[in-house]
């Protein structure tokens, strides 16, 4: 790519985010207890096996029954039934319903042969239920108080869920409505895609450990951590490792080192001119391949992207702004994609701009976003200083704003385009 | 309290709610490694032990200079320093600058003692950095093409956090913002509290393990696997317990023996007319504390809240809707405020219904919603069926729609109040 600090091609970020995919390595699949599942992406998409449900189940508490059979039923002519049994949950009927019969059934029991509705104990004169009697039932007999029709409060088979039906997507992740999904079709181990492990490297010999004392001129590494909490967030797995070293060749045996266990590496800092330039050194000499060095983006434009050994590696800005909006749409967008997501890209949508935003910028900008509801329209504001080197307010984003290329920025009132940072 | 099962106190959300926070008790303490503090609550209060940046920073890669001497620069006029020294990040600055001198800066760096000024490097003469030359800037001199401001692109002590500056309140849950704050201020190990220990139960004879086999009448348990991902969300450590058995003295002595270890039980099911009732009889037995029995609400109306050696008892209905949306309005609440967050409440937000809801009903109905924005506006419809027997169409909810109560529902176009499913 000839001068790669000078005479570097700028793509635009759909592009940029179009070549990340397209070198996407999907994970190997692994089975977990369902109990550890939470957050996890499924590797299989999951069928249902069996109807939902799979018996003709009560959906109140009260009396099985032939709907016929109370035709003129009323408070003050109440047709009266033979009771045959009470049937509780989880327990088979004993008997077929005839005509002139009832049996005392408990929400989600299984409705009895000879019977097609189930009608509610209120609407009976047995109003109150004694534990104590319960047994004297399937001797004795209830007055209906109404007339029911065919199929009332019982819930067919397969009413929720068909067999056969398609029930939850590859790659989709694994919150409360999966897993009560998983449990209802006996999944108690549940394939998902393996955690990618990241090594997240940082540049920069300003940058002590975290649990070094502050001395004059430096100051400790907060974007490893950051970049951590995120790659946690999307799925992965993040190993911060030491700094890296000023020296190109020093820098290719460190990654190369890591390259033996991590699925992805990222680092940041030394991508553009001015910094210590490490990575575009690295770039310049390594046997991997450098798929763009520079987006059409405000912060973050030299974030780069290779591929190594099949591995690929995000070189981001050193800025912490930059890191972390280089992060959401790039790196996270590989890992969801990693983890059979079939729409890894961030989800984009719409907001009401509740503040101007004056700077002009060559690039689009996607500036840190906070947002509120407000009858129903989403307003958003920036994040407080949005800044690239201001780390203190990524923590208050919950989007980013895109702010199209131009020298006006935008003003309050515009609808602008927004990118959610809630994982999917 | 009488006869529980039906004379119950009707009491609103919103006091059912206020009785549950009443009832709270705050997590210890505990330190956790930064690298494992995602998505953890901060037990302290963090406070800035030092200012950001803690010394005079260069904004950008170019000569540090006294702006005074860079009157009348410009394109055709350039003003000629002399160049001290080479500044990288991480090195304090061998001298002091004198008038006509400037010293080579990188982005990040200490600006030298005697500039208050830092012109970028494409505002001089000497655009083209050469690493190989570095060595040699100190006894070169640069062209300056700009006149320069006092100030300019240079960050002074403390512009992004002054010393002392509260940084994040105490119950903060820890994401990637928080994790740099952390790290920046040496949090090698950060106080949080201890993740609540949560029993989960389930009731009811219908209940198989999710291992075994479908058998007749028979289904799955998916509440507490639901559950236990709602628990693990919301920052608790769940624990999916045997199903409970039939008789109330051997509840007690269950839910006794899970008092020892965990720091909250939470049961599904056996609290309404019709079901087996186990807890309703526990209640009516048990020298615990029943806080409520009933709330003004659809799904979960019996669902009960009470105290037992001090440590709550959440009695969710059987039905998975019920449980969902019992644990998000009741559960999750606690579990936040015993994480010291100081606005434990569910977010209400706002939102125009997409579709017509037609059923009316004697309560305020909490409906399972998926919401999308178009415009800037939040639309929302109920996510698929959403009767509280539908365990399916959980997975599609993103937040809760409030159909007041009344007889007519809401219709489209209509701004209903909606509470997120997000945890903050």
């Amino acid at each position: 790519m000839g001068n790669l600090k000078f005479g570097r091609e700028t793509i635009r970020l759909e592009e940029a985010q179009a070549r990340v995919l397209r070198f996407v390595r999907r994970m190997e699949k692994e089975r977990v207890p369902l109990t550890e599942a939470a957050g996890r992406r499924l590797a299989e998409e999951i069928r249902a096996d069996h109807p939902v449900p799979h018996f003709r189940r009560s959906g109140v508490d009260g009396y099985a029954l032939h709907a016929e059979d109370t035709a003129g039923a009323s408070g003050r002519t109440p047709v009266r039934f033979e009771v045959t049994e009470t049937i509780p949950c989880g327990v088979m009927p004993q008997h077929s319903l005839g005509r002139g019969q009832a049996a005392r059934i408990m929400t989600g029991a299984v409705v009895p042969e000879g019977a097609d509705a189930v009608v509610m104990l209120e609407m009976t004169d047995r109003l109150e239920r004694d534990e104590r009697t319960e047994e004297s039932d399937a001797a004795a007999s209830v007055g209906v108080l109404r007339a029911m029709m065919p199929g009332e409060n019982i819930s067919p088979i397969g009413q929720e869920v068909a067999e056969g039906e398609t029930l939850l997507p590859g790659g989709r992740k694994i919150g409360p409505g999966e897993a009560a999904i998983l449990a209802t079709f006996g999944y108690s181990h549940v394939p998902v895609f393996k955690k990618p492990k990241v090594a997240i490297f940082s540049t920069g010999f300003e940058l002590l450990p975290v649990e070094a004392s502050l001395r004059p001129g430096l100051i400790r590494n907060s974007n490893s951590y950051m970049l951590a909490c995120q790659v946690t967030d999307a799925g992965g797995e993040p190993t911060i490792m030491p700094a890296l070293p000023d020296d190109p060749g020093k820098v290719q045996s460190a990654l190369a080192e890591a390259l033996e266990w991590a699925d992805v590496l990222i680092t940041t800092g030394g991508v553009s001119v001015g910094d210590k330039d490490v990575l575009v050194e690295l770039f310049a000499q390594w046997d991997g391949e450098l798929h763009f060095n520079k987006i059409e983006m405000r912060p973050g434009s030299p974030t780069s992207f290779g591929c190594w050994q099949g591995k690929p590696l995000f070189a981001l800005s050193g800025n912490p702004g930059a890191s972390y909006v280089g992060f959401e749409l790039l790196a996270r967008p590989y890992l969801r994609a990693a983890l059979g997501s079939s729409d890894p890209l961030p989800q984009i949508s719409s907001a009401c701009l509740d503040a101007d935003y004056r700077k002009g910028s060559a690039y689009p900008r996607y500036v840190r976003g906070t947002s509120r509801v407000e009858q129903g329209m989403v307003k958003v504001k920036p994040a407080g200083r949005d800044q690239s080197s201001i780390m203190i307010s990524i923590k208050d984003a919950d989007c980013l704003i895109l702010i199209p290329a131009g020298g006006q920025g935008a003003q309050a009132g515009a609808l602008v385009t927004t990118i959610s940072l809630m994982e999917k």
